[in-house]
């Protein structure tokens, strides 16, 4: 397809980039789910190098001129407009020059995210977008396989949890974890222990946990606040904590989650 | 003082709440700063048992009623407002539904900030408000006794960094290294071992930091994106990776110094 210059506003050519602040909802795509959206060089060139089908990319010329080795081969039409054009099209002033829009591709099986993967993590309640999106990040630079998604946890491919990721949604595999928490004894079978993270006393400081763990690990967490449920935490092999200073509130748990993924990498 | 309510939003005796937005400037006040701001119940009593002068509360009846115990014989008025009234004081509307404002203190000398801490965070260029509370809160949570900000750090005590620290600001000491890099060498003659954190191939690897120093240590951190320049890491005494996976960026400043504030406190 090659380089399309778009001077209006109003071409349907670029509909797929229209009034981004709204674009998480699609009432006319399956599901109702937004396209995969990509903003920024580092992000664009990620989607780029993913599976995930790449449908348009619209940016201003120098940001195109950026990603010339990445888009070369690439199929699909590539936009160019002025900062203004862009603007007017996205519905606010987007600092990153550039952006790409993929389909969604079809989920992977629980089989698919763990096959490789010698450490996962299992999410419980994650519903803030950019926990959700810094965990993934985390994972990423931290060596973790794969993430599994267990009731209540928000969508990765949501636009500001695939920007916080960096794109690391769009390379770790992930899934989710339709049985629960019968999908634990799943994993179990699957030759992981699972570690349940939780700040009650009694449990095994992360530090030890190697110990008790020496292969497959399932680290599983809940939303910072509430925590894992009563469920979860009885469906675990191992209660897990992270030694903190007394009165002080839980970490982050994206900021629990790595530090869980670098005693469980460093620890090898 | 006591309790005072308020149904005129152009009260004066509330200026100190008015258009927070704004509130981090203040040309009126000393160096142009705002006052601190705590903003929801338990920042609010993170600051009420902080060294910070409180100057005055706003909120409405049925968070000053949750904070009972902890206003107990706080001689700052407390003013009570409707949620309306308070939303029209303050610019928008507060879901935390309680706000304290407090005078800022004399900063601490570095003395002040090291005298009992055997591992303090040191700061080069971090200029993100977010990234700087949510060190802070790592801080508290992993037990590092104090920050010392070095050139180019911003603020911890705007706003948005008191918020996004949960108040910790307010409790994990710090103060300002003038002297750059000279200040590190000031804190080696304190028996502090400089550790300066840097992707570089050839670096200590972190769980491997403890060997090389086993006493107090200072971990010295860049922001994100440009790291820590030459000077400081010429002025280290030991340079320290966290290892990751190949072709990730790094972590978050805030989570990066989250790693290494467990490592060090878990491998004492």
């Amino acid at each position: 397809m090659g380089v399309i210059h778009i001077d209006d506003r109003d071409d349907p050519r670029v509909d797929d980039f229209r009034d981004l602040s709204t674009a998480d909802r699609r009432p006319d795509r399956p599901g109702g789910k937004g396209l995969v959206i990509a903003e920024g060089t580092v992000v664009v060139s990620r989607l780029l190098a993913s599976r995930y089908p790449v449908r348009a990319l619209l940016g201003v010329e120098r940001r195109f001129a950026e990603l010339a080795a990445e888009l070369d081969g690439v199929g699909a039409p590539q936009y160019v407009a002025s900062a203004e054009t862009m603007a007017e099209i996205v519905g606010f002033h987007l600092n990153r020059g550039i952006l790409a829009v993929a389909d969604r591709p079809a989920p992977l099986t629980v089989s698919d995210v763990v096959a490789d993967a010698r450490t996962i993590a299992v999410l419980e309640g994650v519903g803030d977008h950019e926990n959700l999106g810094a965990l993934f990040r985390n994972a990423a630079a931290l060596g973790v396989g794969g993430v599994l998604l267990g009731p209540g946890c928000s969508d990765p491919l949501y636009r500001r949890s695939v920007r916080v990721s960096m794109g690391h949604v769009l390379r770790v595999p992930f899934g989710h974890l339709t049985d629960w928490p019968g999908g634990l004894d799943d994993l179990r079978a699957r030759g992981f222990a699972v570690a349940a993270f939780t700040p009650r006393p009694g449990s095994v400081p992360l530090r030890e946990l190697r110990e008790h763990a020496p292969g497959r690990v399932a680290l599983v967490f809940g939303a910072e606040g509430p925590g894992l449920t009563e469920t979860a935490l009885a469906a675990a092999d191992h209660a897990v904590r992270i030694p903190m200073t007394a009165g002080v509130d839980s970490l982050n748990i994206a900021t629990a989650a790595a530090v869980a993924f670098y005693e469980l990498a460093s620890g090898d």
